[in-house]
């Protein structure tokens, strides 16, 4: 097994949520916290330092720089900047790369050989430069894409049936963005297809999967609406991947990988699939049969991230 | 909430190994321990609570009598005695019918209003004995039902696959017992339908469930000619259903419940069936589209179930 | 038992470090958030909600209001204002008691019969004054107090020694302020009493015992230096005094109570020392052989909180 | 860190309790289950597995042989014999010696290179025979020692004052077994002094303090006077000593260690000390301050630890 140590690259809400989370679980045995601002990586280490006695787990904390990147088993890019005011679309997803290049150059120089996991946005696009600008093999080279959307959709799902989310089997693929799709046709309630959950069920028709549907591609503008960002929901989303990998659990989770030519859309993409993840990565991808509308949502979204990685010449 | 206080009635080895799972994972904040040899049930709370230290959540336990049952969410019946040389199965039945009806009368004269789940076996009929004898509603009386064979078929899909028997979701239906069936047409890993599984992977073939299934209905005869009983399974299923009522999980498992008309099959059989628990019990029976075989094979568990039941006058 | 369902006042920092913390820990079943504005409780209840397929338990979490104070075990205070710019100490004092002054008005007009824990500061003074205005018995009014304190002390020792710091058992007693004191002729490591490790061990010297006060005195100044102010540890220490009650430990837990004659020093003030907590909130004080500079050290601390109430007409 | 492989030799009661709550708990990735009965081993392996599917992190568990040692972080020894009639104390310790010879040069042939942890009994005796015969440095190699007893007497002094017993800090030091003696001068409740306890406390008084350690001492008698034998509590204590190893805690345990100097008795003789645990196995022997009565228990304890090695010509 490799060193169950984890770095996080950026200190920002989302950063910090995955930390805190990490204590409150004792995932791993070591939390390396790393930031441009050193001192505010030292007072985050400190304030989770103060919680251990309280947690499950003996752990190692520290603020730490990217020679703390040799010997770690997994580190995540939380890094990132905000829209500037009149910035356009593509001029941000520009500086964003830069900051994903420079990072993945600095921990790949420390003679890293772990897995890579990117959370910043827009991931699948950023996890695409992580994995270009690492070398590393595509299976070691992941993104967040789209776990925290099919968590989403397993609360609001269980909502409305009134049964345990941990019960609901279904994903959202594609990009994590507006053209993420839900897969209905591969979608279950314990062993039961969706559809026959709501031919039984007087609490769901048809047209809730659609309204379901908005809800979770809204439900991060919902959020940030109400308390500016959303990062409590993605922290416990990162945790999950982190477990699945030093717990070696060949876990299936729709995370951002490069397709590869596994699903019948654009080859050359980071993209949410679901995937097999264990202690080396991405074991595999799994493919499901998608249906004819679901299969030109996924070409639609795949399409839409290359020509943004073709916008910046990646 | 009900109080969190289990009674198990039986320290035999599946009522141990249900009491010592419990103390590793801190399921409950009471546990009483019942048996008719009073001493041995003394010795195992000792035992038990010599352990406390160590586990994760201060509980309290002890050996107590039927008295304990007036305000205990839940009782476990796991007594029974096992086939004398020589005897017919069906004397047998009646002998551990006598004893679950002793067992179920003192528990309700001590005024107990919780949910009552049988684990001895023959589960299903003697799920159904406790029920009618308890006046309960049946909601609040469940057998372990195919709870275990249910596990047992994740761990075997599990290791064809290689992939976390947590993704794998199918059931064991019917009888706890040899006339048990997968029901395949249910049957996903991750949200993807096994025959799509099937078709993907080099590492499974359709002749494989056939043998998976054969695995599952025959692991108790393997384990038992290597172990002489099989206690650890059953002991983990038998938490898990408690946590679904105690943590109100609207969690489907499949235990054995009424079928009361839900399936198209005898009507007064306790069966094994996917059903959503909670802290009231039985919420609902989940009604899987079964194909043709799958009923038929429903069918005739129930009858092997009813025929059982009539041959005790139940 | 009593409903495991918290009602959280306030969703700042604190209150939502505390939230979060019980999400990735499942300590209780109900979780309601509230806040005076009330689409921010409403955005923060959604981000858990997303965490929670990848949580331990099924929690219900849920943007509410005062009423559902009604059946809840536990409310946790951590509403307050800071300090305006040429404000005196005093008058924000003020108004940090009126805030709470409503807020308990508020809670008790439910009908509200739990345990009250205030986290608000300054601790001790808003705990004795949501003690005075809730009418309830001192036993079910609390402040969180040292509880923290204690936590970094016993991080800090453990740093300075290689031993876990769930080996460390002291307390750091009296305002959770710049009056506190630790209570070195109590301090153990394993059973082994502190000076007798100091004898022993070379990494530590009786110089350093003060050095470690200081640290500890000052970490929350340290910290908001770093990252503006201090969340993570008080978060995760309301969780451990939230599980202490709702799993009916009889834990000693270092925290703001009355002190009510029980200490040789100012009767009536709220002020932190070693108390054993379970269902029913404080089942009684730890009362510590002090020594004299210790013990002067308490009389000072209590005389500061009854000098504040004082101020106060409390 | 070390692989979290674990194999444990020997699946009777002890080796199968601690297996069985390794998997409840999850402690350990890899656990390997070693019989000179091959098909006992597999069908407890098959058991374990089919509680997987509950457990709260996925595992590897599997019957093995010596070859799976290699890589293992740990080797836990429970095999052994009990008396046959009319043996006396020394032919059967001489039996056990022989076995755990055999079992331990087997472990070390396969190349191991872990911690060795000794449970069979009497435990302290058959831990110095297996560092003599391993080779190891004897910080590798240690005894469950008096870990159970230690948690009975947290557990009985908890019952007496009615704490949770994870403030009880107190130890059981010496021989595992009859000559064991609780250090009263180092045992504290909370960060408090026995002492000062019962002076404080109406519930405890310096006499009850013998008859818990009585208690202590003849648990084992007690249970299995009742059950036959006694598992429970020794299988949660080792998993507790497995997790200070694997998470590298640095926790302080009372288990078998080499004296070699460190306490003022007979030297060459593993007894139970407290020590200091990690992943390198002992850290060091934490040094109490024993009072003149303690120390002569000690030396009395060391003595016939000694003369039962002497007997044995170790």
């Amino acid at each position: 097994m490799r060193n169950s140590k984890v770095v996080v690259v950026g200190t920002g809400f989302v950063g910090m949520s995955y930390a805190y989370a990490m204590v409150n679980q004792g995932t791993v045995e070591e939390l390396v916290l790393l930031d441009i601002d050193k001192r505010k990586a030292e007072g985050e280490a400190m304030d989770l330092n103060h919680g251990l006695a309280f947690g499950p787990r003996k752990m190692s904390i520290k603020a730490g720089d990217y020679k703390d990147c040799k010997d770690a088993g997994l580190v995540v890019i939380t890094a990132g900047v905000n829209q500037k005011e009149g910035e356009t679309r593509i001029h941000l997803l520009k500086r964003n790369a830069e900051i994903i290049k420079t990072v993945v150059k600095n921990i790949m120089s420390s003679g890293f050989n772990g897995i890579l996991l990117v959370a910043s946005n827009p991931v699948d696009v950023l996890a695409y430069v992580a994995w270009k600008e690492s070398g590393l093999h595509h299976s070691r080279v992941i993104g967040s894409g789209t776990s925290l959307d099919t968590a989403r959709l397993r609360y609001e799902i269980s909502q409305y049936i009134h049964i345990d989310s941990r019960n609901v089997h279904a994903y959202i693929l594609g990009e994590h963005g507006d053209s993420e799709f839900v897969c209905w046709s591969n979608a279950n309630v314990g062993a039961k297809p969706i559809a026959d959950v709501i031919d039984s069920m007087d609490e769901i028709s048809f047209e809730d999967l659609e309204h379901i549907y908005l809800k979770v591609r809204d439900a991060a503008y919902e959020i940030i609406s109400r308390k500016k960002a959303t990062y409590y929901g993605i922290g416990m989303a990162l945790v999950r991947i982190t477990a699945a990998i030093f717990n070696n659990e060949n876990r299936i989770l729709p995370i951002s990988v490069l397709n590869n030519g596994v699903y019948d859309c654009e080859d050359q993409v980071y993209i949410g699939l679901p995937a097999v993840l264990n202690k080396d990565g991405v074991h595999h991808i799994v493919k499901l049969k998608l249906n004819e509308k679901e299969n030109s949502q996924l070409n639609n979204s795949a399409n839409i991230l290359r020509k943004n990685l073709d916008d910046m010449s990646y």
